[in-house]
């Protein structure tokens, strides 16, 4: 349902950006709807470089393209509907509850209120900070422009950058690596964890999802940064480039917290070493939170991962955090939604490297940055044929619209009839 | 406890190969050391040529501890000891059991007897059809213990050769062709299966983990065997030197078999295509089955794991099989197993790339070998310095005692004395 309509919004995307207005110089249907699923994905992996290629014209599209995929296009809809007063029944609620995850239908339409002031309030604000960088480097008109893109961009988790080296340019901007970071922060927490916020002031009153969620990317945030510097503090083509221990810093700063989803980058990801992109790769697969605008198998399955496995080999018999339990029937959640994220990232590694053959971590990175909705790239996209576009644009819509929801899809929905008697298997 | 029996065996066998009288040309005690490791391990992956550099009293040592290492060195000595009529303590038995996976003592003793005669059986078969292979080309003496030593290797799915190139020279033998494979496929079914076999002679009598077992691993073998023969049909460095296609098939009939732990090649394993090596290194981490001479997670966990997605998914409440259910229970251990070996190779695959940079693929391929105690090389484990041969050795020693006994290990026993209210997190 929902798959289907950012399928259409993706479809119409490609065709207007096909348009003559839309570019400088005319480019393949194939190149517009790989830039249509990347802007509604979120994602930000680019076979056309976004600055050059589009007309002023083109890139408004490419940012509606991104508000409209960060918010969740139904959520959008909904919106309207409640703004201009109209009843919204029960069946767009359901389809609501499915994008967002929110379990009470009672909740929802607060959630939406607390979505759109969060939304407008943090892009402005972004908006103007990045004015007082991009006004002075490229005038009024063009400055504007540019804060408004990359505001929307960031908030949005999107990593669309009018820049072909994404904001390298900016590496040691103290405002940028403030701005930035903040807006992608908050978009890739997750709505929930947001309205929760607005509501319960102190940490006790928050919900364990709440309190995981920001637990959970505290910890993945002080692990990047670090591992990030540790790892290429000396590299001549990253940190080793700047002399200045506080310039590489805030560069591992920028990037640790732009990797998991934002897709943003201030040195050049072709250059990081093995161990560090093999990092990112994790880091990427894990994504952000539920209800965010980023992708990933999300911080909360990750943790709950971790959780279930630490119980097991405790022998506990529940998952315990923060005092509360989490039922074991979301460990088959959790385990099937881990095995269709491997299931899609292998097939999709698996069919490309059928017709392609470029360097093996590139192609695994390029992947899953794909599934992530990341956007980080070291090269591979643009060197794909049409076959390993489709591939990687599949992957991009497969990781927004989530793997359970492939999976449901897949699965008809059959009732047991008979309880089997238990039997016993070895599995170690 | 296990995992400190087969550390002492290594030790010992390492102490013995760095021997004068063990070796052709002097080698150093860390290459003695990870040859020992990979023995003991059955894993297969050499630093040094097996068959020039080690001599025949080296190689004889190399063989015995296959033997040991594959029959599980506990299962070895409470054999023994049953054997002198002597009594066997209840602590013996229960080391036996954490190494068997069997759960009823009583099964034991049977078990035993059964794991002796077969092996002893089996090897004694293989050596025997191996002969009218090996005496033609090497006369009487050399014949005869290639015969015996490939025949031991095979059955304990070991991959060690005498060949520099395996097994390649026999490509389009017949015998190698059926022999090999059928050893290594008893070895490394389970010994609970053939135990099972030899009781119950019907399938509908055979227990759950059996028939599991046996549809499991044919559906693999096909599956690895079709695969293998579509994408290397007619790559010129495998299969598309053979115009033949019967010969074609018999290569990939073995390379199929062989994979996903017993190690042997007829093909050059550098020389296969990237996705070929995808699927190798899927089939690796699958491995054999539990209470055999194989490793990986298991062909028993990976079936859970799909049952348990597709149960998820159509919304079962519980998984089937064969008219047989399997408790939401053993979901925990599967995922605790699953999320441990995905630690280990991660973990092992980082570590490597901090401090050598070679092809990312082959080095994922030698990690998984080494974690599925497969032992196929695309050549990285000869290329790598002290500390990444530490790293694959310790890989080989995890997967052969069990990512769950490494879980066990790490983790401090304590029950939960509270009950905590269960609450809500968003997965998806
Ligand atoms: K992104
Ligand atoms: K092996």
């Amino acid at each position: 349902m929902l798959a289907i309509l950012y399928l259409a919004l993706i479809m119409i995307g490609a065709a207007i950006l096909f348009l003559p207005v839309s570019v400088t110089k005319s480019i393949t249907f194939s190149d517009a709807l790989f830039t249509a699923t990347s802007a509604v994905t979120v994602t930000g992996l680019a076979v056309v470089d976004t600055g050059s290629s589009f007309t002023l014209f083109g890139q408004i599209i490419i940012l509606i393209l991104i508000q409209l995929g960060g918010l969740g296009l139904m959520t959008f809809a909904a919106l309207v509907l409640s703004v201009l007063g109209l009843p919204i029944g029960l069946r767009h609620h359901n389809i609501l509850r499915e994008d967002l995850n929110q379990t009470s239908i009672h909740l929802l339409v607060g959630l939406i209120k607390t979505i759109l002031s969060v939304v407008l309030v943090c892009e402005l604000i972004g908006g103007i900070l990045l004015l007082t960088v991009f006004v002075p480097d490229f005038g009024w008109a063009k400055g504007i422009w540019f804060s408004v893109f990359h505001s929307v961009s960031a908030f949005n988790n999107a990593g669309f950058a009018l820049m072909p080296d994404s904001l390298s340019r900016w590496a040691t901007n103290p405002i940028i690596n403030f701005t930035i970071p903040a807006l992608l922060l908050i978009g890739g927490i997750g709505f929930s964890v947001i309205s929760d916020l607005s509501i319960h002031r102190g940490w006790r009153h928050l919900s364990l999802h709440s309190k995981i969620m920001l637990t959970g990317t505290a910890i993945l945030i002080v692990w990047s940064v670090t591992l990030f510097a540790a790892l290429e503090w000396s590299n001549p083509e990253t940190l080793g480039a700047f002399d200045n221990p506080w310039d590489k810093l805030q560069i591992s700063w920028f990037q640790g917290l732009t990797t998991r989803t934002a897709g943003f980058n201030t040195v050049n990801i072709a250059a990081i070493h093995d161990s560090t992109a093999l990092m990112f790769i994790l880091m990427m697969v894990i994504g952000a939170g539920s209800t965010s605008t980023g992708g990933g198998i999300k911080v909360t399955t990750f943790i709950v991962l971790v959780l279930a496995t630490i119980a097991f080999f405790k022998r506990h018999n529940q998952l315990r955090a923060f005092g509360r339990s989490i039922k074991l029937e979301e460990i088959m959640k959790v385990l099937a939604l881990t095995m269709m994220s491997i299931f899609v990232i292998m097939s999709s590694i698996f069919l490309i490297t059928i017709s392609h053959d470029g360097d093996f971590l590139d192609l695994v990175f390029e992947v899953t940055s794909a599934f992530g909705t990341v956007g980080l790239s070291r090269g591979t996209t643009g060197e794909l044929d049409t076959l390993g576009q489709i591939v990687i644009g599949v992957t991009m819509f497969i990781g927004r619209v989530g793997p359970l929801t492939l999976g449901f899809f897949l699965a008809r929905r059959i009732s047991p009839r008979i309880s089997y008697p238990a039997s016993q298997i070895y599995l170690g």
